[in-house]
């Protein structure tokens, strides 16, 4: 009855982004030229500020989502290219204003930009980049398409208020905690796979198809990310292990351990993420109650469920070499922590 | 040779905002509905923040603006009603990010929602509202006012970044501050203006016509609040004055009377505005000196000047009373500071 699964057909080697960069190839060209032009200004701090977050080595995996999902459907021509820079732009801006709100000092191992320009320059030019996503959608001239970045760009914003309100909140529960991360990140990944199929014109199911995977690899993305912030290959992506925990940032990880422990140990987690008690000493308690209680695995967990139901969306589509590699992307997403 | 010009014919009383409330009344009503119902969100912090600075008793001109504009070439609906409200979202979230850059802790005598909630919840309820204003042109579905009002929102957060690479430079001249108000005031009247004939599909004339007169009456508007901080009736308006000079904001009144200055006035200037040496003691000196070089009442001509260009932008129009009154608010607008 035991069914033997021969090595070479199990998971045996590290999925990778490379199939989805090599189709991207030509048009993320496009996309990169797009952006040195449109975060150009005869204000010289802008493109400075906008540079230094643009060419700091992102995977920029937002508009590739964009450009495959168009591509898929047999679409050619510039509108996915603009609509992908503008996806792009409004991830950009959200990162300038997250460093301003969480007053970071790192990203991607590199000084954030309010480190070297300052928090106001921050601010002004996230609203710069923003307004010229707008514009680009607005060029493009699809309502659809506009419809779906414009609620994005409320939505994002309205997740990152949340995820201030929650802040520090040692009750929060995993269901506010996913709607902290559907609206923050997974909204922008379902907004950038949606609008592919939007502008190549093609049926309602396959725009449901691309934005319920785009959603659903969003979660998982940001799932992963958490539990980066704890361990694993942090260093390696210039993160510092233990951001989170000290800015009191209350991600699955903590949730899992502080529900699974002892009243002693949540004492302990109040303290450390409700008092700001956030010393190394302290540091290296939590790491060892995450661990105790399954809180990296089991976020991984719950991180390959949503990567299971992105699969399935995208199921019903005819086999492609696109299709293989947004398929793909949801294990390398996976696949970076362990 | 000699004119008499009668008593009754002069500018003998102070013109007013009332023509304009007055015609614009029911609509307003719907926009204020619309602000609160936009404003609104389960995310309990939003609302609480918008209407924080919403309700803080503004004049709210710039949605007046695009309901008269509208409404002058007979146009009714909920178009206009909606643009309006984004005019006063994309303001309003200038305000936001504005006291966070600025670090003000007053606006209107009110603290700044800054002091209250934080930077962090201003500077994203300040994109919240921003999104929300693109989902409420986008419910329009003009492709026309989304390409004005998405423009605008680039040029205006381009002239924030401007204003502050220019901040602290006594070398600024006349030119450079044109440039900075231009696109930081400017352009959200003239795009406010400029909606109201688009939604009316009017003809492209007048669409240029409201657009010059919204522009210039945004310079005229902005000239005159810079004469408000150094004096007028700014302690009316909840201000304090010489907060642009204790933060080194270098505005007109200030450049006309370094300009004209000894060089020993243009070293205070540059210790007072450039060092940072802000004492009350400087700004009484501050005073004085742009009391003897005119730099008020000259930055008053100057704004008069631009009044005068509005004021000949609308003059093709057929007379209304729509029109009289947007003539009046020029006069508004100039008389705060008489």
């Amino acid at each position: 009855m035991g069914v033997v699964i021969p090595l070479e057909d199990s998971k045996n080697k590290q999925a990778s982004v490379k199939p989805l960069v090599d189709l991207t190839k030509a048009d993320m060209e496009r996309v990169n030229q797009l952006i040195l032009s449109k975060a150009g200004s005869d204000v010289q701090m802008i493109p400075e500020v906008a540079n230094h977050l643009i060419s700091s080595g992102g995977k920029r995996l937002r508009p590739m989502l964009t450009l495959a999902s168009a591509s898929m459907f047999g679409f050619t021509g510039d509108a996915h290219v603009k609509l992908a820079t503008s996806v792009e732009f409004m991830h950009t801006a959200t990162l300038l204003h997250d460093d301003v709100v969480d007053e970071s000092d790192l990203r991607r191992g590199k000084s954030t930009a309010r480190m070297i320009w300052g928090n106001q320059a921050s601010v002004l030019v996230g609203d710069f980049l923003l307004g010229q996503a707008f514009r680009m959608m607005v060029d493009v001239g699809s309502l659809d398409a506009l419809d779906v970045l414009s609620t994005a760009a409320s939505v994002i914003a309205e997740g990152e208020v949340l995820q201030l309100s929650v802040a520090k909140n040692m009750e929060t529960t995993e269901d506010d905690y996913l709607s902290v991360i559907r609206a923050k990140t997974a909204a922008l990944f379902a907004a950038a796979a949606e609008v592919g199929p939007i502008v190549a014109k093609t049926d309602k199911a396959s725009r449901n198809a691309l934005k319920s995977y785009g959603m659903n690899l969003g979660l998982a993305f940001q799932l992963v990310d958490d539990v980066l912030d704890y361990g694993g290959k942090a260093a390696d992506l210039g993160k510092n292990v233990g951001d989170d925990f000290r800015e009191g940032k209350i991600t699955l990880p903590v949730i899992l351990s502080y529900r699974r422990g002892t009243a002693e140990e949540r004492s302990f987690w109040r303290e450390a993420i409700e008092g700001g008690e956030s010393s190394d000493q302290n540091l290296e308690r939590a790491l060892g109650l995450i661990s105790r209680y399954g809180g990296l695995t089991d976020t991984i967990a719950r991180a390959q469920h949503y990567g299971t139901i992105a699969r399935d969306a995208l199921a019903p589509l005819p086999e492609s070499p696109w299709k293989a590699a947004l398929l793909e992307i949801i294990d390398f997403c996976i696949d970076r922590v362990s």
